[in-house]
């Protein structure tokens, strides 16, 4: 039984990016960017107005109020068409060029339109006021966007200025997942005898999706080596193969012979976590396969802690870890008995200038309903076999700690 | 001008759900539940065993080692075919029904297999010990996911669990997209004299689909009334309307005359927020619509802050604010000279027990560079002029905080 540390590291240096595309803009958010981004140009590409109002010389409005000659107009999107001299002023709107001879912009409330094209200056303005110089955001040539980076809307807004309408990002892994149980039978029916429903096909797919690969799912398999080798076969082509049961100690054989038949190196099978701990991890040739535990809080708890975070890398991705661990003071007792590096759900949220994390009641790790009340995953370290209200520990936030009020 | 509490008050007011539609649990992830969901069953439906071991009575191990009489297997899956009595035990797999007549399970490797069809149970087990009760995860009828929740993979796991293959979910709303401005080309296009590339379309296309939404893009308008009419003719079909750019006070009155002739009312046209100011929302029938500014942060910002929190209104969510809000310890200076409520861009990391602020030097609301830089905003009221390093403010965490590593 190895650390969850331990574990990590062996699943992120297997973890390499798979290769990469280039794509359109539309196409690239979500995606991991295999290549830096320079700027084209600088940005803004010429000194620009921040400001509706009118472009002078900052000397020209000292001892305000000042009366200037305003002899034209520019819009964003127009070029100036003549320069500015002393005394005079020109009509400007936000995101316009600055006309050549004016240093400054007064903004329009603090101006006075006069009969006869003239305007009264209010307020003085000093050099530069008002006014973004040619490539204070970017010069040409910068790195505005470095590789391994998310695109996200903001860094759809990078690349369109930078003048990247088409981008290369790491390619989508793509993640054959088979579900193994006797026990299983479909959401849509009803259990009967021993039976439960599939609760890991459709948890662990949108798993794979919202880790921004492609679910190839497999179908569910029972408990029969011949059965779990057929649908192993479908899944060799994958870059990554998923599947959850059949490792625990009782079952572990018939995964693991099935694995070792298909030539699958086995790089641990066993990590001191909880949940989880049986949880294989190997590799066929560049193909990645994890066999996760069959109780559903296992095996998506150990999909976020390991499989997560090497599709992210398999992706391009330069993390380390796929979800962000903050400390947080505990306003109840967090008890793990477990001996193993514990995940326990929790509710974390802000009060004041502090996060604060409260226990959900947990019937075990097949208690689907504690986890979905969950935001978060509380750390507790193997040794730590309770943490008592007022402590802190670490925890890991899940993707609802986002979505929902924090 | 109103307050951003005010605005995003009168936004939700007028954001009611849309309607919503039966989809299958793989299309149900990212949405909103129309309905509360409710077990068919008791989970377990039956006592079932936490660990691979053996079903046993609890007293029988009293004293313990203790002999017992194998009398049969149950894996998972299975049901017990007879019942066990005092005396005997029975090899059983995690997830497999406990037998009539046993109350405990006893782990595998506290256990020795002996010849001749017994077992030595080595420590005693309490009643109930590795059993996980029918019913105690959840009863048939009990609420497991309130209406209103996202759908995540824990959600999804809940509904296949509950027996609920199909959901009610808030339907997507379709969300026309239109960019205005005379400087604006292409993002494949090398701007030339007063032009800028267009990055407020490709940005705000993923917000609109990160929040759940359907994008329906209008394309570029320049400044001119008769094609900002045209574009917004084609986009009156759709749920909401949001439009970029002509709302500053120089060009205002462009759009809030193709809006007033297309019968829209105005709620409110400006707003005490920085970045940002000029923004406008309106509704026309149930159709709501937003003008928000031309600058593509604050056209960003602006969205994050009100357009989000509608969207997910409009399917379904019944949060208030669409971003987690912390408070977090400044490790720097920030400075808000607005006069209005500042979203300053900010990097946020967990330092041991607290999370820390550093701001991102920033050019202005046209600087898209250090708006991709960072991870959350720091909000500083109107009157806060200045927060000095050691001070706390809250910073609404974007989602690229959820993304890196924290």
């Amino acid at each position: 039984m190895i650390s969850v540390e331990s574990a990590l590291e062996i699943v992120l240096s297997r973890a390499d990016p798979i290769g990469a595309e280039d794509v359109s803009l539309p196409d690239a958010c979500g995606r991991y960017l295999a290549e830096e981004v320079r700027s084209d140009l600088d940005l803004p590409p010429f000194d620009r107005a921040m400001m509706d109002g009118y472009a002078v010389r900052a000397s020209d409005t000292a001892g305000a109020p000042r009366t200037l000659r305003v002899t034209g107009q520019v819009r964003a999107g127009q070029q100036p068409d003549r320069a500015l001299a002393s005394g005079e002023a020109v009509q400007i709107m936000t995101g316009a060029p600055v006309p050549p001879g004016a240093d400054a912009v007064q903004q329009v409330e603090k101006t006075r339109a006069l009969p006869d094209g003239q305007v009264e200056i209010v307020e003085a303005v000093e050099p530069s006021q008002n006014v973004a110089p040619r490539g204070c955001e970017a010069r040409a040539g910068d790195v505005v966007l470095e590789a391994g980076r998310r695109v996200d809307p903001a860094a759809l807004a990078v690349l369109a200025s930078a003048g990247r309408a088409r981008v290369r990002v790491g390619r989508r892994p793509r993640v054959a997942l088979l579900v193994t149980g006797d026990e299983l039978v479909d959401p849509a029916e009803r259990p009967v005898g021993g039976q439960i429903r599939n609760s890991n096909g459709p948890a662990l797919a949108a798993q794979i999706l919202e880790a921004g690969a492609v679910a190839e799912p497999l179908g569910v398999a029972p408990d029969a080596e011949e059965r779990i080798a057929a649908a192993v076969q479908r899944g060799l082509g994958a870059d990554v193969l998923v599947l959850s049961g059949g490792v625990s100690a009782g079952a572990f054989d018939l995964v693991e012979a099935v694995l070792a038949a298909f030539g699958v190196e086995v790089l641990f099978e066993r990590v001191a976590i909880k949940p989880g701990a049986p949880l294989v991890f190997g590799r066929r040739g560049s193909q990645l396969v994890f066999g996760l535990p069959g109780n559903p809080v296992s095996a998506q708890v150990t999909f976020d802690v390991f499989v997560r975070a090497a599709l992210e890398r398999l992706q391009g991705s330069r993390g380390t870890a796929s979800r962000p661990l903050v400390d947080v003071e505990l306003l109840a007792p967090f008890r793990n008995r477990s001996r193993r590096k514990a995940y326990l759900p929790a509710r974390v949220r802000a009060d004041g200038t502090r996060l604060v994390a409260t226990p959900i009641r947990s019937a075990g790790s097949a208690d689907v309903f504690a986890h979905a009340a969950a935001n978060a995953l509380l750390v507790l370290e193997a040794d730590r076999t309770e943490a008592a209200a007022g402590e802190h520990a670490p925890a890991m936030l899940l993707r609802r700690f986002f979505e929902g009020d924090a």
